[in-house]
């Protein structure tokens, strides 16, 4: 893809306020709002959906509508029998440019303050995510990922500017990591790093931290969401990325003689579908009652 | 080595207000307190070492003295011609334990804030540095080499459980990144993370940071000094690190059928001298017209 060199570009993240309604999530998806929702090994199975489907179907639409790149949160998908937590990306024609799989499943315990198991009931993805858009090369995780430097290690060296993990940590991860992890991987890899939480619901039986974030590659963090639905704009300056990379010239000066992080098992794969697939899936699915669509989708998940 | 699981020992950080005068600053080094001096490319020819060497002799007394690990902070060291910026151990014996010579050179440039080209003059050292104690295996980097996040994932791979980084952050990446790297060194990798500073000099041609810090493998900072001339105790808890790494299993979740950090061209040097020998060499260096004893020593290094 041909690139302008440094153009800015503006992000906007999407901080939603889950609804327990799929139906409802879906519509205020049209006003730019990815789906989110409440979080649980128990509802997987139930809300999972094939892609192309019903919330990917909403997700390109709007893509297309508002002529953006809409990364998606996440989603249970559910393919050849198998769960996977998984994220998509819809270019400006609507079309799926990315799909990733959550590689690292979130299973801790923390006594007393937080225990989850989520390769009980899902199956984690095995491969690394980018994308290309005008501005920039763009890397993928879900949540836990982000605590496994590797991955952004790898996006970094394969020209990645921009890193975006959809994610929910919790009340004990969050205050404890959620910005460290963020301005870590910035700061290491010099780059841009966003996360997209949902917003806090109290109530819920796993609450959110909410704080959607974006950082420089400074390491500064230079837009922050409250707790609160709320939508947070920020403009990224890939000048100053290079700046940066030239002032501190960490990624040239790496011993690579002494050492290295290595990708292995690499399958790169073509994602796009083509024009028209994804309707002609979404109807395939709809008529086929072994597959149900039931409410509320499943958002972006956890740390 | 034999070792005692869990073993609970207590770590202490020397920040000292650097003398001009080496005699000074190794005369104060009985305090247990460790050599630093003005830091600057020009001075490195002139301070250099051999080691064993004058300061090392020190360092070996004031070990055994104590009964002590002792972590000197680093000198410019002279060898086969060549000039590196290396840390040596000392153990409860006076014995050598480990040498540690600075593997990334500090070359940097942020326009009207700061500029260094450590590479001018030095040589970078070319091997990995650990050493055992009783208490648990311990990784050794100077400074710049906290930036590389390679380092730090091999010794954790290695089984280090505490870092060691002596170093001299200045007025700009101080404020930073100094506390950030380590935070993200120590939580990414579930280890114990110490970095010593010289104190703060405002006079000096290049004015360090401070701010010498211990942070637990959760990412919290437990110790921390100011500015000022001090020194930082604290106890290393390698229960709660045991306690963290089950809590949140990332290091056994590591995907290494998809990623892997590699080290290459490892050597495991034994660098323990026998017996008596840094006497000796000691007394045939200062018999040795070719290489001069001036004042002051070189400490530990900058960003």
């Amino acid at each position: 893809m041909q690139r302008s060199p440094c153009r800015p570009f503006r992000l906007a993240l999407i901080q939603l306020h889950v609804s327990a309604v799929k139906s409802d999530n879906l519509q205020r998806a049209c006003g730019l709002e990815c789906f989110n929702s409440p979080y649980g090994t128990q509802y997987f199975k139930e809300y999972a959906e094939k892609i192309p489907g019903e919330s990917t179907q909403k997700l390109s639409e709007v893509a297309k509508e508002c002529s953006i790149y809409l990364i998606g949160g996440s989603i249970p998908e559910e393919d050849g029998g198998k769960l996977y937590n998984t994220c998509t990306v819809f270019g400006p024609d609507g079309a799926l440019l990315a799909k990733h799989r959550k590689v690292h499943l979130f299973d801790i315990n923390v006594p007393g303050k937080i225990q989850f198991k989520e390769s009980e009931t899902l199956s984690p993805g095995n491969s690394f995510s980018m994308f290309d858009t005008p501005y920039c090369k763009v890397g993928l995780g879900i949540c836990y990922d982000m605590r496994f430097a590797e991955m952004a290690q790898i996006y970094g060296q394969k020209g990645c500017q921009l890193l975006i993990y959809p994610g929910a940590f919790n009340m004990t991860t969050g205050p404890a990591h959620w910005e460290l992890l963020q301005r870590g991987r910035a700061v290491d890899n010099q780059l841009y790093v966003a996360t997209v939480s949902p917003a806090r619901d109290e109530k819920a039986s796993y609450v959110a931290w909410g704080h959607s974030t974006v950082v420089n590659p400074w390491g500064e963090v230079i837009a922050k969401a409250g707790a609160e639905e709320t939508v947070v704009y920020t403009d990224i300056d890939l000048k100053k990325l290079a700046e940066i990379r030239q002032q501190i010239p960490i990624l040239s000066q790496k011993r690579c003689d002494l050492y290295g992080v290595e990708m292995k098992n690499y399958r790169s794969k073509k994602k796009t579908f083509p024009k028209g697939a994804i309707s002609k899936a979404l109807q395939s699915s709809r008529a086929n009652s072994t597959f149900k669509y039931t409410q509320p989708s499943h958002g972006p998940s956890h740390v």
